[in-house]
């Protein structure tokens, strides 16, 4: 059984907890929070859980395992370091950290201290995300073209970080999940319009190969969107994760290229077929997740969701908001 | 009666046909194609039309009042220049020219001649655009934050220009009727995948007072999309152009901030209200347009979709072109 | 080449001769309406087509080998038969006729004469229809549960027939051409509200062997719906032929009945898998039908939309409208 | 502080036992359930609540004011009888009971005794359905014309009851709390295919005024769906209640007739207008529902979904199913 402190009982915080709890590997020792309202809920659905509003309590307790950091970015790298230093594993919020310094130091402190770094980027636990990855490594879909996701909603602002850092997260962490090869550069671009910080941006990301990455998010969108399109050689796919059933339709569509006679003989044609929506996983993907990295603790196995991918994630969040910031300049990773 | 010769009948020339044929001031005398067969279905359709092979039939007709060219656009500075010279107001397909020269050149030729040039921005004439129009000026709206259009199906390759000339048009069309101000900047990428154009690409424009456009267009996508979101301090709106009723989503949502006594203390509030679909116009947009193209000849007016509305359009092409080629750098307008 | 009379210009007589035209079988002599603005559309896009506003023209002349009757229904009567009369082969839109005993008279007379009837039951030749009959004959489904359609818009009042007679002739069509075995018994149910015909019914059609088929048909719906629901021991089918693709939908979902030990112990297992939208083939449907009318009458093959299959939607349709009269009451076929 | 013990913990049971321990006005003592798996599960939640797999516990305990039974239809009357007879309030899942006769003597009983009888009827408590209801109640509609709704899925196939009893009641109690005047007679039809019961059915129930409802309910649905048309002579509406914005959509729509000069010259026009998605209260259900039988309780009030709603439903589903028995038969109420 892994003892599990958790610290940040805000928006996350809670869904962390019950799915600790209702592991048979975790059970949650102890929940921090600032609020001592939100220490009051804890007290009411989980009477035997201790809390406290010091995370010290938790980061240097003997009877802890592992700790969960589920607070504002900004503050991760902090309680992630010191969790480390006091020997316990560590679970941390996507996305990893405020910039790639903070995540190398952590990701050595772990090496060095022999334990394990999670990064909890979610989706990679979703039927959806996982059917995706299975239609892309069989290679079903063919070489792969563009990844173009959109995620758009009314809210939720941040105060310290722009809606890039805030949403993007997600799809580069399935981007980076589900392309193959090393992403070359960035080009991001967006505006403010309220509180200091972007609300609206968008990020292209160059691959080898002429594959190229598209996320489009928004806090300004007075409808809510998730829809990603997947284009492949062979075949193509759309996943919209707001609707019940169907999340993913793989379409039996394509273009063929043959060349002509002249410069400007080059024959394109077309090919639709029928369109095919994979029975997708339904178990929660956090539950999931947490269940995984149970295993890797007890099995000493490194998480494929480990600090170098939470790494990998905040080296191009770090390259869009410089590119951002010289509007759309090329940022090299 | 204004008489109208039209020169090419692809995919775009029946339309324009059919409805010259179907106003009551306007009738068309002549219609020129390469294509043997295609002059086969014009004389099928309408026996009392002329048909011919060589353009310069048309455009040096004494009975032809005005020229429609509907051909590629490589070929539209040539025949729209030669028509001008011979007298003729001149109607021009999407985009206007392949370069902000031939527009200028056409644009001065037509002045110094007092003859009219209409570019086929046709969406502008949809009941769809001009009730977001409506609701822009009107300020229904509020002040304008974003302008986001998702324009994407499978195909149809063009061999000589890319996605961004053959989709963005009306997008920068539709953007340029409705946001306020000059546009300042372009930054595109995009990639090639089958044919040594871009097939998928991504504009971003920024226009004075943080306002941000930002254009999605792709030939690789398995479903066709034409959904464009606009934001603005007071309301939202949805347009889908692909369903029947409905088109128009306009949301009474919003964000407020205000400012707390700290740093950190920006206080958001949304506000979420009914939505509601205003009934549009159902007119075929090309009807409208062309009998719009009639009574500006008739009454010596300047359409609003004249050569400098078409230069403003080839204008961002161009910089979209140059910044694509870049990998994104930022082209000043 | 069949010789065509066209009796009828309104709503669908267009289409007809617009299609009769396109085919190279089959030519439109003459266009009979008692509308001479009709008559003036066709002459002004068919200049070589003959116009009259006396049907005997048309059902009397030498020149013409078939009679196409484009007219309400209770003209259909009078004007089938005199062209089998005078030895022309009758293509009647649907419904057939206004009673059996017309349907069995006109029958009998086209197989004395050796004529051919066709029904205008459109949707048969769509490649949605052809799709689910694939479907259903190759046993795909399994047996057959239940047929649902959902048929409602706002309008188009009839001022002679209900609601049913309008549109419920397609679904029983449709369910006439799918569904094995014979119908036993109509219940219908149904109310009035403004021109004193039922503008809002159901109807509930028994066939042996458990099979239920349920129409909904309304006059006085705000949006359009086209919805099908068909459920069989295998899978399950939804058709919204609304939808520019993907019109069907094939489910790999079902239900176990397995008996256990006690009364109450009946365990119910459900099975759910993926779901497939097959492609489906895009002609027009009248324009195959009117192919394969002429290829019937060249061939002197029977169709299978022929008067046989007109009257036995005929049957149920005055079954359902003696129901409908006595709310509800079961009508034996 | 309104002291409730719950009968049941099967599917619903949860959320009844979760919303009465949320609100400050009442708490659960007990919970019952025949299930020792069940009990374990409210015992790991909920450490505080007493357990028990008898009701009689529950029903004669002193502790208890009020009962809860959340238990299959055929044993609502016995429980239900009981905890009256100890002088407890009743809150019954719905349908009120399996028969007209039980009901009637339980809201005798509750009258002798002073006690209240709510039926769950949650539906009532939506906001949708507030709105809808507020939108035909304010005139906004005008005179009805017709009721409709469409409430099918896959399972959940009940042993005892057929799809009406499962699925009708939710719709039959929403029409009864809408449309004005006392139903006159049911026509109901349907068919088993599994396991004795009816698992696809239909109602038809009419009201004075011309005003018809229908009910569409199946459990072999490969998709769910949950839409109810209600066209009324002003304006017509759709609620989609699967959608988690705009769940009720308002159209300006309708049909005028004026009577022209001879019998068939009747004309009919359509009017369409704007369509308005009024923002609907998000709050849950259940909570209001159970907020308000602790208000009636305190205050001494009759609720509306008393005991004779709940009766004005089981007769209505007594009259479906003896007309579904006799084949579409007319059942006068």
């Amino acid at each position: 059984m892994i003892r599990v402190g958790v610290v940040g009982y805000g928006y996350w915080g809670p869904n962390i907890v019950r799915n600790l709890q209702g592991l048979d590997s975790t059970c949650v020792e102890m929940v921090c929070d600032k609020s001592s309202s939100a220490l009051g809920r804890v007290r009411k659905v989980y009477p035997t859980i201790a809390t406290c509003s010091d995370p010290s309590e938790i980061l240097t307790s003997s009877s802890i395992d592992a700790v969960a950091v589920i607070t504002p970015v900004w503050t991760h790298y902090e309680l992630a370091k010191k969790a480390l230093e006091n020997g316990k594993h560590v679970f941390v919020e996507k996305p990893f950290t405020s910039n790639t310094e903070q995540a190398q130091e952590l990701i050595e402190l772990a090496a060095r201290k022999k334990l394990k770094i999670m990064v909890d980027h979610t989706f990679l636990f979703t039927g959806a995300v996982k059917k995706i990855r299975e239609l892309t490594e069989s290679g079903a879909l063919g070489d792969l073209y563009y990844y173009d996701s959109l995620r758009v909603n009314l809210g939720l602002f941040q105060h310290d970080v722009s809606v890039i850092w805030d949403l993007a997260p997600h799809d580069l962490s399935i981007m980076d999940y589900i392309i193959k090869g090393e992403p070359e550069a960035v080009v991001a671009t967006g505006e403010r319009h309220l509180n200091g910080v972007e609300d609206v941006a968008f990020m292209t990301i160059y691959f080898p190969h002429n594959v190229i990455a598209h996320i489009n998010v928004n806090w300004l969108s007075p409808v809510k969107i998730r829809t990603t399109l997947i284009g492949g050689q062979k075949k193509m796919l759309v996943w919209n994760d707001l609707v019940a059933d169907e999340k993913i339709r793989v379409y039996d569509k394509g273009v063929k290229i043959a060349s002509g006679e002249g410069i400007r003989d080059v024959l394109v044609s077309y090919r639709t077929g029928d369109m095919w929506a994979p029975q997708v996983e339904q178990l929660e993907a956090l539950h999931v997740e947490l269940g995984y990295f149970a295993d890797c603790i007890k099995n000493d196995q490194t998480p494929f969701n480990d600090g170098e991918a939470g790494l990998r994630i905040v080296k191009m969040l770090e390259a869009a908001e410089a590119s951002i910031h010289k509007r759309g300049e090329l940022v090299r990773l």
